[in-house]
């Protein structure tokens, strides 16, 4: 599935999980992910399991979205497809 | 606070939240987890965020907490202390 809307404690906030083939590969994607969020000082919360990965992004600032959220969620599945 | 308790979709669960400085910290922090946890073949959730990482141990197979749970909560322990 592609990303979704969900709001969490009263936010909105862009969700995706991936899947990946086991832990370890779960564990390269969120240091890919980390590091495209220090590149940018924009952070998302990343959740790491066996073969899985969620990402959420949104802008704490404005308590939801902002064009930036979309774009870093692009980019996200830029550095999974890559 | 410590490990607490917690009960996730009918399953129990160890769970403890370790404050980092930043992300940078708190992703480093990750794949101290991480790679704990591909040592032994026992796989946590890890939340990664800015300043924040959580850690979810328990035994998938047995539905619940196992001993080896315990042991690598004691070890997630050492790694953030080390």
């Amino acid at each position: 599935p592609d990303w979704e809307i969900v709001e969490v404690d009263g936010e909105e906030q862009l969700k995706r999980t991936f899947k990946l083939k086991n832990f370890a590969q779960a564990q390269a994607f969120t240091n890919r992910v980390g590091d495209l969020a220090e590149e940018v000082d924009h952070h998302p919360v990343i959740v790491l399991e066996y073969g899985k990965v969620t990402v959420h992004w949104w802008s704490h600032e404005i308590h939801g979205l902002h064009k930036n959220d979309f774009i870093m969620a692009a980019r996200t599945d830029e550095a999974f497809n890559a």
